[in-house]
């Protein structure tokens, strides 16, 4: 397992423009924390579906490094996400991921997303990503 | 039908943080086209996927107003995008959407989305809108 | 609460064809077996991916009706599967379903497959129902 | 590419549980047909969502066998549908695939579903399938 520590550091210097913070990695999953400011928002005072994309497909990715290294190539190769519930525009939105397979050439995770402080989701993402060859410790 | 300078009119004034063009509406789909500078890239030189995810969204919606009008209160209920090929880092992401279904409550329509002079899809999706009650002319 | 007896009951005039046991309804969830023959199977012995969507369709329908009662007219408006590992030939498939959100006009679930006895699921699937006007509580 | 006839021979043999008969494959498609009787309804007097998606899951593997060969162990590893429309109980169900990709470890298509006679499709659906490492000729 890689360290969260780690991952952060990869993320900062890789993804310069990624605005989600990896607060957890390890144990088949991880969350992010995405600040929601007014660029994240649109017309009633919402928090727009790629904002919580963005944050899915980040807490995916942060998942999955943590069980098989820092792969920078690794790549989503389908996301399907659920719009449950209007996310508040005055509070983060955290994505929590749960790895449901990390095989040799394909992971597969799921992720809630939420309006800190609100149990209830306002999304559900499912993706899978693409690992290259001989990457995967196939867990 | 809503006229194509109409819908650009308001996503310039109601969604200002969108970066997409919208290129054409009506006839049941949209074009969208989306300008890739080293702020959509990823490691590998590649468009990120939720910038691709954006451009789907947006599709999407600009092809939903030009059947039922400005509303902006219509919402994505989900989206599905498979990833099929590496995006060129130096080409503008044009989105074709077709919609398959206007109905009372649901719009349902898929994107296809390319890297500029390429006719090989870079991505697809797949996304539905719940349109508020009363705003559909349910074609 | 519809009583799990009631949906079971339902079940067996109504869907007559349906193969899947419903063994728990109630409390946002679902859970049902499918027994697995020689007509499930497919090469590789392995059981076939339609036999595993129609046991997570049925999850998610007595889920709902466990939610808002029997509304035979339910239907699904999209199901998104995917397949993580072989199914054993020789065991059952137990579907889990959770609710994530019972609204006025849409359900949306998720369905956890897995062949009797192994933790790890076989598959999931996320799926919505829409909800005929004025049948639901809206959880 | 494998011809029509080859498959449809193949399917005979090593899916004798499959209703769904071959119609055509090749340039990267396919079209299959599905008699609907009483044991494909349900309540409402429509087709059940599993046949649906049963005929979308064969429309993908024909299509994939036609540009691959005859490679029984292609296993499914997504499948997204979306229901359009209420389907005719007296019409077959008419499947037309059109592949989006052929890799060498995934192929990735979507189909249409009709009932016959009606141009608009009552579901739609994009599914992805992992081809066992070898046997792809990467178009």
């Amino acid at each position: 397992m890689t360290s969260t520590a780690d991952i952060i550091k990869f993320m900062e210097t890789d993804f310069p423009q990624c605005n989600s913070v990896i607060e957890r990695t390890g144990n088949g999953g991880a969350t992010v924390r995405h600040h929601i400011g007014s660029e994240e928002l649109r017309p009633g005072g919402t928090v727009s579906g790629p904002v919580m994309m963005a944050v899915a497909d980040i807490a995916l990715y942060a998942a999955i490094l943590g069980e098989i290294g820092i792969v920078p190539l690794a790549v989503t190769t389908s996301l399907n996400v659920n719009f449950l519930r209007k996310p508040s525009a005055q509070r983060d939105i955290i994505g929590v991921c749960t790895l449901m397979k990390v095989g040799r050439s394909l992971a597969v995770g799921e992720v809630n997303l939420y309006s800190e402080g609100d149990e209830r989701p306002v999304a559900h993402a499912v993706g899978t990503y693409s690992i290259p060859p001989g990457q995967s410790p196939e867990i």
